[in-house]
């Protein structure tokens, strides 16, 4: 694509030729001459580096004389959109395969692509459009919808329901049995899991990341969320709508987490929490159960406090070398007056 | 099963309709007439909310006219047992496969179901009722007892053994190689792993967790343990019987767990640390290297501190502002004191 | 080997029975009269336990007269080499097998094994001598270098290049997609991935452990590192040579560690935050995004301090008990002398 295609596409300004063409991409100090690059103001340095990048994506304000610009408002949405409209397809890395273990009674929407030794049970239906990886696993009568990707060696129990465009990284489990425990005299029994899981649309889950099925009724994540990799869900949790969590954060059970809100990496969530809607917990937080975090809130910590009070106490445990010098200093004025 | 039958069947007393018939569970908030459903005293409301549930099971003190209720010491366990028997049989999701591949010296009982695209290598035995979910792996001499169930893409290796009714979930590993490494004047060498994994009767290993076989002797998971999803055992922890370990917590090498321990999610120990009988650690709690927290002793922060001292420490930072504050005041007044 | 033959591998000094036929190991505690032991001071006890071990091998200091030792510089080192030469070859766990999928397209070097179940994608290269396991996965043009051995269940996308005698445990997977998200509205998308991942000679990932792809670049983990379990690298991280990751250690995109760093286990590391050469940092330390860790410090906490300021804070805050009983009492005092 031109750089006047890509201009046109992403709403932006040109500013140099409009006519070099952009064959890929890179990051803007290594970029060659064919490549679309881009760059937004940070944090130390706001000069444009030098580049040898045949266009560059940046911010309305930023001027760099002999380098062909788009400028735009938003640099690295406006980079993500032109990058999909690049390479518009990723290409696949697995392919229909013969070797798949398909049920006579699971339904495969049209377009619907199986790789190598993948398992498909009884009953279990697959939209159309998606692809399942290799050595991945769908139980039956699991319902996957349209335009999924499903990568090699993930899971998805019979008791899932997942909606479109949903996308499963490697060794991903939706549906696993929660971790109910019934202490009883002298051992555990378990506690019967009989729910299952449902999956809104768009919704990403980590390579290796864990979804448990409900007790009774659902674990629930909405549409438009994503979770990194090794996160953990526990039972019955019930996840709104464009939330994201970062890697290695778990849920235990009943957690409720309402839309928009963020979870930093190895965040810890106590059972049947509740986090508030575009609450941001900083990374490793830690939630106790039954808590409630409010909405549009910041947190870090544990246990998980306000961020400014969180940074409060952090403060005034470093002050505390000079108050002890403080405090010594009153007791020999003390110890002076007493002497008079 | 009807309100009588269940009342039976969990040594309850029956109050209400005893005939009427109960097809299916639900929480009580959503249960129909046709469904079980139980409630205990809570947090907020000690009031047994309204319901349309055909029965509920609740402690002998609930009283709630008009509804058929069960009375028992321990709901939550008495409605266990009443789902295990309305559900005896959980639906298995895989069955017997032609398409895995088992070695001609393994040693299958009888009633084995073994699922697509599963590996079960030379010399292993597996016991009597056990299945063997698709894509799972059992190494060469593994010996799996009677029983178990091997979720989807578990894994175990040859230097495992496991005793009854063990369930593995999706994606766990069992017997991967210790974190054993020599520091070799500019390099790491490995530390040869050579011991097992010795697993008890009863335990469960959840989703993507993993337990690394000993150096030389075996790491051991004792019978009742219950391990959630992403749970990490480094090599030769010894973990006692009816142990309970929270999703994500972690065991560096070495480390004793004794008897009915309870550690809360991502709690973190390391090597060699002990950890005595029916100790509780609170989510995320951190164990230094060789150290021991007490039998029956609950624990929490990073350092593990007995959580009264925990809770103490966090309440004096608390009050930091105020003792700030004072220090101001003193200092004032004895100011003016100086000045007389 | 005999005692003499094992002396001489090691470069030891032999006393006692030089002939003395060894054909296993275990600790030195447990050690029968044909298998060899190491012993080096501890904590607590420096006097070498009881033994029935045919030899020990011990520090250069150590005297334990009736007991056949080896002294050497480092025990545990010597050890390691003696396991690995009575060892030579830990038995593999698995074999060729006709029901792996490999394209046609492929290609293979001189005594490649593939287990079971394997699937490797079209133009992948996998060199001289290396191992791949049931179930694991090779996708299309990934790159695997000799000798190299991969475990059961574990991925290798095709953005993938690895150098030789790379290990990759049961589950682990390399490349898949990174966590980059771009805020439009209301709604996350996807920041195209599309770099890949290129680990070094000498690497071993654990079980269950994630390294992501590069958004553009490549995510770098360079010789010699050693990764545990269900350790998470985000997209973009460079990581140097012989770098030590203990379990469930997280990094954010656009980490770099730098060399010989050690990593305590559940450690997280904020985005493009940098850890200087032979940092070490203890167990669940937080380090914020974008802070820099100086080369060959020891830090602890989160936020990560430098280990001694850490304890400092620690020592203090346990203080505080004393410290407010201090202001009582200075408080009384001033009381005392406003009244006269």
């Amino acid at each position: 694509m031109t750089a006047r295609q890509i201009a046109d596409l992403v709403d932006g300004e040109l500013i140099g030729s409009a006519g070099v063409d952009l064959v890929s991409a890179a990051p803007v100090r290594k970029a060659l001459p064919d490549q679309l690059s881009f760059w937004q103001r940070g944090h130390a340095n706001d000069q444009l580096p030098e580049t040898r990048a045949g266009c560059v994506i940046v911010d309305e304000r930023t001027q760099a004389p002999g380098i062909t610009l788009i400028l735009v408002h938003d640099p690295r949405r406006a980079f993500a959109k032109a990058l999909r409209a690049i390479f518009p397809c990723e290409a696949i890395e697995w392919s229909a395969a013969t070797s798949a273990d398909i049920s006579s009674s699971a339904s495969l929407g049209p377009g619907v692509s199986v790789g190598a030794h993948a398992v498909i049970g009884a009953g279990a239906a697959v939209g159309e459009g998606t692809l399942v990886g290799p050595n991945a696993f769908i139980g039956p009568s699991a319902v996957v919808g349209n335009n999924c990707r499903l990568h090699p060696g993930s899971k998805v129990y019979g008791n899932a329901r997942l909606g479109d465009r949903v996308v499963l990284h490697a060794g991903a489990v939706i549906g696993s049995q929660g971790f109910g425990l019934v202490f009883a005299d002298d051992h555990y029994e378990l506690f019967p899991q009989m729910g299952g899981v449902r999956i809104g649309d768009d919704v990403e889950v980590g390579a290796n990341a864990c979804v448990d099925r409900g007790t009774l009724g659902n674990t629930v994540v909405g549409s438009g969320s994503k979770l990194d990799n090794l996160v953990h869900i526990g039972h019955n949790c019930q996840i709104g709508s464009h939330v994201v969590m970062a890697a290695q954060v778990g849920l235990s059970g009943g957690v409720v987490v309402e839309d928009y809100a963020v979870l930093g990496g190895q965040a810890g969530i106590g059972e049947r929490a509740q986090i508030g809607a575009r609450a941001q917990l900083g990374g490793q937080t830690g939630l106790l159960p039954g808590k409630r975090l409010d909405a549009g809130g910041s947190y870090w910590g544990t246990p998980a406090r306000p961020l400014r009070e969180q940074l409060g106490r952090q403060a005034r445990v470093g002050r505390l070398p000079r108050i002890f010098a403080e405090i010594r200093r009153l007791r020999a004025r003390i110890g002076n007056l007493e002497d008079h």
